[in-house]
């Protein structure tokens, strides 16, 4: 392969850069070579390609010069709204059926059906509140009938609005959703419209189409990231704060290592449960034991609940099965990358993929279900402790380095950790932080790594310029990860911080018996985005003040999914600034832009006018910390603090 | 505007024709100018561009010269399969919706809350009884409560298929399906289901992919084409046979025209009463009367069921409105080309969107819904006729060609006819005309223009090619419009027509007092295609086969939607063979179109040995007429006739 960048230019890894390296040296193509060698289409970046008819595919010329429509008529504003629109469509759907697969797999287990435990009874008994049922002398199956009852109507009722909408929007978003017209119906029929609404020949009206792009994250935040994490909580218990460790270093040389890649906890949760029951098994290949490491957000799943180590985040999602010591890789949906098979080949690990509608050519097969979760999951384990006998020794390399981490900030844990500051009011001491000064704002830092970008830097750059200015961090997804390698996720990050955020966290951490709190707090997995989302509510209604008067923001410097743009979507209409350090691919249409950005001031509508948050498009991290940084004293400034 | 061809290469339709060279004497730039002009992409035109994600857009290099795999892996097999993949969902959902608005209309109506009548009654009681309802002694109202709750059903479903399916699929291929794993759950969870399966991440097997789009299908035939049609017998009737006229003559300069457009039937019924009940408004204006034309499937499903007369179809529905006597155009959903508005405001005339969720920048919006149909029905006729005066003569210029039509050949009324023939037996004059070889078989030419292609040639070309060899031929969609405009959907139309399938539509239209059938017998709109499918399961059970076993096949041969992909994909899981006269953007990869088109013999897996239909691709349509017929002799032969 000529021209090959540096692999220092690809990530600020260093473990990944070693790995880059092998591959290099064995002939092995990775996602940072394919991205280092793909041209990107100007047209398709700019969210100017049309491919929704057989009379296409159009493609709008920029800055006039040749066409200026397809030829159905429809200009780059249509165009582009469109694209977005049908990007948070496929955000929306992933998180959807993310939440309807612990929907069911809840009515499974009361039903006898599936071999889990119903572990958050508390959080079971708050949401069957919220949702209005009476929960006085009900046992713990009957609630779960009653709550996934509720959930189970957001997929099918025809009138009303959502029950999770109602359970947990702030009330001044409601009103505002509900003022606009915005208040989806049910999640798969709000999806259905949604792709029927933006097909050849329907909605043209970029206005429209972006009105009904908002009203389809509102599906993807409460149908989708909301729900999911309640009823993960109420299935597998709300995380509270663990420690453990990151980087690729966690791979055990003589330990058989498999590796769970994905997103919904239902199967990596059981693949932990029976490493732990064949623990017995590994002497008998020779291993020392069975370690399970996370990728990408199952590896959140299980670090938040578990303390699970985390090998590695997305982009670099190849490089465990590179140090020629893992001995399986389990996937189920989302996020994983059809070329793990090209590289697994390469070696004596297995890639298992595991849900009937998630496959890849080449790789094992073993069919998850709820129903048979046992069954599968002992396979996959045999299967890897099988594997670990095939090793080539000669193959095997794993980069040493290590980092210490603490993360299962859920929203009870973080009101737990205040309350050993203030137990009567636990909010106080946050909000007086905040009011004083010595907490600037909060941001959130979610979304991915890609491999266009190089990986970690943004992440962390952004993180160390904000909390460097006292702006307290919360995180998330693969972002969180890029934290948790570089030391962000635990106290020895204290030294990058403000003098007074270092404050408030050492008086907290300390408080709960800890030397300080890590500069930011890891609060879970993708769709955990939706604690983000509640604790901002909380602070609202705690201030008596809408979400966006908070001085709030959030960022995805590194995404790479439409995931983000649906989540991103969500929080701008909830009101809260969101910061995107990659192209969103709407550059091609002033007219998107400026409603997202309110980069013209007199634009006749703009989301910060009708919701309070904009889009803050910005490579740089430094530039747009100071950006995100600028709307927080903005935001500061009309609270009268 | 330079280097333009001549109109005569675009169109085959001399009015047309005549517009054309008019749009372009007044600097009215039309579709066809923009297909022109559009330089089309290679990698779009072969599928294998993506642009799922943010670390793309990514393309594949044909023949193997460039990047054979995106950033994240993924091949262009899984681009390809993925990118069908989603032009099926585009034309499912947009079915989907339109099966459901007639559900709720069909509820509204029967609580009193919208204006429309129950007329299809004898429908109902057929639908009702293969539903499993008890229909004994109940009220109309009780039995579309009923009906419509097991269609609601088919969008709220957890396990089990849909009614729908159960209620209208053949046996052997209920039992295939079934056995392959491919009974859809319901409607909404599978296109939801099948978005989150296409994102970035998850499903990449081709294989599998194409298996979902398969799957899909189904919902797209079941919950789609044939609910609408049914529901829609309900509300407004059986088609029966209707005589009508085509083409850009029947707008008339003395009378307020207005062109209605789009599929939904809601509104375009309220639009026809309306016009009649304000008919004494128009010679306040100085108009003769109130002129009704039809576009696209409103104009079919119009010209079905009131005989109302079609002015033109998909690719020339801006030239109404260039002949400067349209007063009004009113438009739902799907196949409206954005471009209307740029056209018509260069006229008096008004566009008038109705569809909250399908609005175009400029044009008038008169919103349309059950519980309102009135009111809007009646605003849209007075626009109308105020716009009669804002008319400007020196614009006006409408050709004159008009051609003369029957349509209104639903199953019930094709057995009618039949009856006329074999009172006991219908189905037999037709079944031994086939055995003996009078008819060689059956081709359904359905789909639309497409401003890339000479209008109506290919259509025309197709079916002249098929008639002459004792094919009997169906129409749907705009490709019945091709048909119509050129004198097939009349008995003059005889004249192509081999001398086997001559005699037996001369005995038949005789038989029904008729000089002739008609060479190609109108079976309605696109969603009508349902009722082709019925005819073919009645067949295939009357004869105790396989509908893969029926001399048959579909045809797009000048398809532009999506709504076509999806359609066709339903009918090769049925069993028929499709032809496609238009780059279905599958050519990028060898394995999917192996798989469709089954063109390598040894190939493992192709969708003519799991289901007995294939993909034929012929862009020439005399070819494709043979390619279509050596099938159809093929399968002749094997049932031994």
């Amino acid at each position: 392969m000529k021209g090959q960048p540096d692999v220092k230019d690809l990530t600020m890894d260093t473990g990944v850069q070693q790995m880059l390296e092998k591959a290099r040296e064995e002939g092995i193509e990775t996602a940072f070579d394919r991205a280092a060698k793909m041209t990107q289409c100007g047209f398709g970046s700019q969210g100017v390609c049309c491919r929704l008819c057989l009379e296409g595919p159009c493609r709008i010329a920029p800055k006039g010069k040749g066409p200026q429509r397809g030829v159905c008529g429809a200009d780059a504003d249509t165009i582009v709204a469109r694209n977005l629109y049908q990007h948070v469509m496929q955000g929306t759907s992933s998180h959807v059926e993310h939440a309807r697969e612990i929907v069911h797999a809840l009515i499974e287990t009361i039903e006898g059906h599936a071999p889990y435990q119903i572990q958050g009874t508390d959080k079971l008994k708050c949401l069957a509140q919220g949702l209005g049922i009476d929960i006085e002398g009900k046992e713990i199956n009957q609630l779960v009938k009653e709550v996934t009852a509720k959930a189970l109507e957001d997929f099918q009722k025809q009138h009303g609005t959502l029950n999770w909408l109602k359970l947990k929007s702030h009330e001044k978003n409601f009103q505002n959703w509900e003022a606009l017209n915005l208040l989806p119906e049910n999640a798969h029929a709000e999806i259905a419209k949604s792709l029927a609404r933006t097909v050849m020949g329907a909605d043209s009206d970029p206005a429209n189409l972006l009105m009904g792009t908002v009203k389809l994250s509102l599906v993807d935040g409460f149908a989708g990231l909301h729900m999911s994490t309640d009823l993960q909580d109420v299935m597998f218990g709300t995380p509270r704060a663990v420690k453990a460790q990151y980087r690729l270093g966690v791979i055990k040389k003589d330990m058989v290592n498999i590796a769970v890649h994905g997103h919904v906890p239902l199967l990596a949760e059981k693949v932990v449960e029976w490493a732990g029951k064949l623990e017995g098994e590994a002497p008998k290949v020779g291993a020392q034991g069975i370690n399970i490491v996370g990728v990408c957000c199952s590896g959140n799943e299980l670090l938040m609940r578990k303390g699970v180590n985390v090998a590695t985040n997305y982009a670099s999602q190849e490089m465990p099965i590179i140090t020629g010591a893992l001995d399986a890789m389990v996937v189920d949906i989302q996020c994983i990358m059809p070329g793990l098979q090209q590289v697994a080949q390469c070696y004596h690990t297995e890639l298992i993929t595991t849900i009937p509608y998630s496959k890849i050519s080449g790789a094992t097969h073993i069919e998850f279900s709820t129903e048979k979760a046992d069954e599968a999951a002992r396979e996959i384990v045999m299967r890897a402790i099988s594997n670990f006998t095939k090793r080539d020794p000669n193959k095997i390399s794993i980069p040493e380095e290590i980092t210490e981490a603490y993360a299962g900030f859920s929203v009870e844990q973080i009101v737990e950790a205040l309350s050993a500051v203030n137990k009567s009011d636990p909010l106080k001491p946050l909000v007086d932080s905040i009011a004083s000064g010595s907490i600037l704002g909060a941001v959130a830092i979610v979304g991915c790594t890609n491999p266009r970008r190089k990986q970690d830097k943004y992440n962390v750059e952004l993180v160390m310029e904000l909390i460097k200015n006292n702006v307290l961090v919360v995180a998330t997804g693969c972002s969180a990860h890029s934290l948790g390698k570089f030391g962000l996720l635990s106290p020895d990050g204290l030294k990058y911080c403000g003098e007074g955020l270092r404050g408030v966290l050492t008086a907290v951490g300390q408080a709960n018996g800890l030397p300080a709190l890590p500069p930011a707090l890891h609060m879970g997995s993708c769709v955990d985005n939706s604690r983000i989302a509640d604790l901002l509510s909380a602070l609202a209604g705690y201030l008596n003040v809408g979400v966006k008067d908070l001085p709030v923001a959030g960022s995805c410097p590194e995404t790479h999914h439409p995931k983000a743009l649906a989540i991103g979507t969500y929080f701008l209409a909830s009101g809260v600034d969101v910061h995107v350090g990659v192209n969103p691919q709407v550059t091609g249409s002033e007219l998107v832009t400026n409603v997202l950005t309110a980069a013209k001031e007199d634009f006749p509508i703009t989301t910060d006018a009708l919701f309070g948050g904009k889009i803050i498009y910005e490579e740089d991290s430094v530039k747009a910390a100071e950006l995100i940084i600028e709307r927080i004293k903005m935001k500061r400034k009309a609270l009268g603090i």
